[in-house]
């Protein structure tokens, strides 16, 4: 088979760009709108995307003013749309520090059941002490604990979703044995942060358990994706940077005894499109014309671990910033960061603009066909599987994406033109189905 | 207004009896199956009932062999069903034992907000060592600190809820100015069982919170109720029995400075109708003959605390068993068991027989008429506010309900004939929206 792009919607109320709530087409209150998010799945429904996909942190971002904040609960609202929609993988964002194994494999594997089969994990160890602050902590625990805590974490929910073989319900009415007790394998996991006795009260789903995606690019992220994801959301500006971190990941999976071919590299790309090139800039100047800057210049402080007002936003960054080592939270962001003002040597006023899109995610204002390049460029050249669509503004971001860049990536012979006949989200990244740890002689995640 | 009847759809699989599985008519996989619970949603929609619920539990119930196990986790289940049903509430069961309240304001927040004002939360503190070990713990909390724990949660829970003021979001596209921070409340909560500093993440929903239901009937569940609850599902096998339960939860509930109104009392019913007493008497004995004692003996030396092999099919219960204050979970269930037993001098078999159907509700096996009797008599003497349907065999027994006792009902002037003008949980159960705490002068839950 000839390889084939994948693309993930990343979905985000009026859109990726922090100023698209105040375009007069979009809804402020999209946030918490359902038939906002069941729209915006139909029309990546129609495009036939892989999946979509919500972000999360369990912390209400201050402040307020200056974009929308709060939201529907990811995996609530994904089991939402997965009544409303056929074919489309459905990947939710949850927390490894800030959950207990037990009720989110619960919970995914209730999901991938509802769904048939097309549930996603995105997992995050969650930066910040708000969030920290929410659970009963007093500070965010230490980068490398959170990652160790996730490593325990993902054993034990692998444990948990293998705990009922797939033949374990028996049903024979005339005997009056509904299940075999044999057939069920409790956790019995006794570990550093968790413990859990007792099986699974939900039966193997569909797929097994959810596709698992991750999106840390630290060591540790890095580490943890070459053991785990299947799919890897990314943040790179450069052909270069994405090649080598594809390569990079790519080697890792295969020395930790995986397949390579089983570990998607997604880069996120902020599309902003126009009929002609000026019109893509034009629209792309009318969304940086309504950031407000004072937010951003806040918001660019908490990420560089800066002292509110530090920075001046008609100078460039200072330039004894601490090296990523000294980061605890969000490390590959601040260094894409501090990369890109470095290398473009933008003030701090530009640097507020070029991220207001994307947050550090590759932002391109064209034509479709120069974005449907952009995607044949890195998709050929070893820096991409596929693409994580961000859209700076939604839903028309999207519905743009789909009507005009979509067709050109299929004439392309790049994208599917039509859903094909496995229907999990595995089935559409061209991924086996897991096999159960219990039976399995060498236990293998892909 | 009159006094309307309240009626609550128990939704359990294959039905309430536990042998109903093996019935001709029984899918053994509807346990997981959305279609399934989908069409219940339906029935119980069309004959207008308040709600549906669905009870809960952490852990996998041993042993497989005897009926359905497991299940999907019932706020995806019910967030599912928010999106196939228009007018009908969703009580989902969740456990302030093994959640955080962070977490857990958020789901229901969500579902309330997806679902137009229609979530509700069976507020359960979890017995049982089997839960106990699937979170870090090695043996179960006493029941007095599962309670201790359980008000807490609700304290910060409630606090969470209303950390959006309802105007929060101001929208101002022209100032750039989306929300008002002076317009949310962090929690900032410091207690015995949690620390939550924050505001929830989630705005206001159409309820303000879940409708608080509750169903510990033991002296802590009674207290905890008069304080926190809306409605109370409880077990109750005479009408003397009920109406003492009922008056002494109202006194109490008033004592606490509430509205006795505003606590809807539905004891738990499991109808087996046919079109003749006789016809009834049948179906009731059909069940029955599919019970396998076996598993019934184990089931009941577990609820009484006896060493497996104690019990004598032939026999009664032994005369020495313990008090229920020895009693560490499920007390008020124990008690009624027991009670049961020794009023009617049941042997075990006769026992089990009769617990088949209720798990200690009262089952009731008549004419369509003669169940709309025992409904009337209770809701007219003092005994019930409405009822919480349990059928014995679903969908069929449910579809009876709907189809041959409502009705009745509605004929005699007890029962709604179409939905009200409110679209709320709290509305149907003319119940008034919460104020915000911070807001009120004299906070207040009802």
């Amino acid at each position: 088979m000839t390889r084939t792009l994948h693309l993930n919607a990343f979905l985000m109320n009026t859109g990726h760009h922090e100023a698209s709530w105040r375009l007069p087409e979009s809804d402020p209150y999209a946030h918490v709108d359902l038939a906002h998010y069941v729209k915006l799945a139909r029309i990546a429904e129609r495009g036939t995307f892989d999946s979509l996909f919500l972000a999360d942190g369990p912390q209400l971002w201050s402040n307020l003013a200056q974009r929308p904040a709060g939201a529907l609960e990811p995996l609530t609202l994904l089991t939402a749309l997965a009544t409303a929609t056929e074919h489309i993988g459905l990947i939710a964002t949850a927390s490894t520090s800030y959950n207990s194994p037990y009720n989110l494999a619960r919970k995914f594997a209730s999901l991938d059941i509802i769904s048939g089969g097309r549930a996603g994990w995105n997992i995050v160890t969650t930066a910040g002490a708000e969030a920290a602050r929410n659970f009963g902590l007093d500070a965010e625990p230490a980068h490398a604990e959170r990652y160790a805590r996730a490593a325990e974490f993902l054993d034990v929910a692998l444990k948990l979703w293998d705990s009922w073989e797939d033949d374990a319900i028996v049903a024979d009415k005339a005997a009056g044995v509904w299940g075999d007790d044999a057939k069920i394998h409790p956790a019995r996991h006794q570990g550093t942060y968790f413990s859990v006795a007792g099986a699974l009260n939900v039966p193997r789903s569909p797929q097994g358990y959810p596709l698992l995606v991750q999106a840390g690019s630290s060591e540790d992220g890095k580490a943890f994706a070459a053991r785990y994801a299947e799919a890897v959301f990314t943040a790179q500006q450069t052909l270069a940077d994405a090649r080598s971190f594809y390569t990079d990941l790519k080697a890792r999976a295969e020395r930790a005894g995986r397949n390579p071919d089983h570990i998607k590299v997604l880069p996120g790309i902020v599309p902003v499109i126009g009929s002609t090139e000026a019109e893509a800039r034009a629209a792309e100047q009318a969304l940086e014309d309504h950031i407000v800057h004072e937010h951003g210049v806040a918001r660019l402080e908490n990420l560089l671990h800066l002292e509110p007002g530090t920075l001046d936003l008609d100078r460039e960054l200072p330039a004894d910033l601490p090296p990523e080592s000294a980061i605890e939270g969000a490390k590959s962001r601040y260094t894409l960061v501090v990369e890109l003002a470095r290398r473009e040597r933008l003030t701090v006023r530009r640097l507020i603009g070029r991220l207001g899109g994307g947050r550090g995610h590759l932002t391109f204002a064209g034509t479709p066909e120069q974005v449907a390049d952009v995607i044949e460029t890195w998709f050929t050249q070893g820096a991409a599987d596929g693409f994580n669509i961000m859209p700076a503004v939604l839903p028309s971001g999207l519905e743009t994406f789909v009507d005009q860049v979509v067709p050109i990536l299929r004439f392309r012979g790049l994208f599917r033109t039509a859903y094909g006949p496995r229907r999990t989200l595995r089935g559409r990244y061209g991924l086996p189905r897991p096999a159960n740890q219990y039976l399995s002689p060498a236990p293998t995640l892909v």
